[in-house]
């Protein structure tokens, strides 16, 4: 599949998810594009946990519907209404999560390019799930990516040892469509920014040299 | 051009900008994939700040000279050594900067999806630089992520507001080639880890279930 054509396709799924679990060379092909991700130093400092047993899988989706009920309570009425119908997992349907994990030991004492700026090994995990998001699309497999979660139980469930992060739970399956606009906007959570707000020529404020036609 | 080619064939680039400036049409595509990224809450919590004034990118150049200076006088002799030859900036020859920045106030007071981890809006925007480096392999087009500065050094320079934080300068520029191994690894800086040692079956440590071939 075209580079763009994925990443205009790729949504964060949900509720499209088939039922049917991933294959594992499908998997592997995935995580072998995570693991061709750029990051600092070479420090490739993600680490991915596969989570299949049914008893974990309903774990998390029970701790996340805690986490769930937590943010709709911190809400006032008018964004309340309008996030109760709105989906924000399929771990138990997936049949698959993906524990994507940070080790800010990885790389040794001097990783190169990370002394000015410590956020750059967290950054790079990020862009990891970028890559297996779009490889996913080529595949025809969603990834919903899941963060109402503590991270210490998310790393309890795992197991990952002291000083490793967990960055993300992904939800990876097959989906049997992908939809054309994101949910939030479909349920009127929020609309999408119009790009030409985002591209500034020079200095902030400025707009006048690349804009969207 | 397909997806895993674009993920394969991706490099960080410093040393093979051709020196033309990138054109206009393809700069917007690039920033157009970025902006489908995903992002917590549909937030887009990213802006692009294009750099082109030869005096700004001078004075950009000179800061990461002094930054890389820091860095090479806190090396041991042998890490010293082997990062010497290393080239780690191209923003003069790239002709083309693009400040990628994190606003953490986008998305109002109620954030679906950060309310449990407050990183999960930086990571957005390091989302948005995987497509549009991997939109950058499609076009021909070069990036090499820059990040020995000070945060507030590359604020001023290009004028961002309070809250908002600069997260990379991107080098973007055609390129004659795109070198087939990373220069961290062609310079002996450091290897690749293997894939194999990066997935865990179920919790941290096991490697039975998903295996490479």
């Amino acid at each position: 599949m075209d580079v763009y054509e994925a990443i205009a396709r790729r949504r964060d799924v949900r509720a499209e998810f088939t039922g049917e679990p991933v294959a594992d060379d499908v998997l592997l092909r995935m995580l072998a594009a995570a693991h061709r991700a750029p990051s600092v130093g070479l420090s490739s400092p993600w680490d991915f946990v596969v989570v299949r047993d049914p008893q974990r899988l309903a774990a998390m989706a029970q701790h996340v519907a805690e986490a769930r009920q937590r943010f709709a309570d911190s809400l006032p009425a008018d964004r309340r209404e309008t996030f109760d119908p709105i989906k924000i997992e399929g771990i138990c349907e997936s049949g698959t999560g993906v524990v994507v994990s940070y080790d800010h030991s990885r790389g040794g004492a001097h990783v190169l390019g990370r002394h000015t700026i410590a956020d750059t090994g967290l950054l790079s995990v990020a862009l990891a799930i970028e890559n297996l998001w779009l490889a996913g699309v080529a595949e025809g497999v969603g990834v919903g990516w899941v963060s109402f979660y503590d991270e210490d139980f998310l790393a309890g469930l795992v197991g990952l040892p002291d000083g490793v992060r967990p960055v993300a739970w992904l939800c990876v399956g097959p989906v049997h469509h992908l939809e054309e606009t994101p949910d939030l906007e479909r349920f009127g959570w929020r609309g999408r920014r119009p790009l030409e707000q985002a591209i500034h020529h020079e200095t902030w404020g400025s707009v006048d040299a690349v804009r969207p036609r």
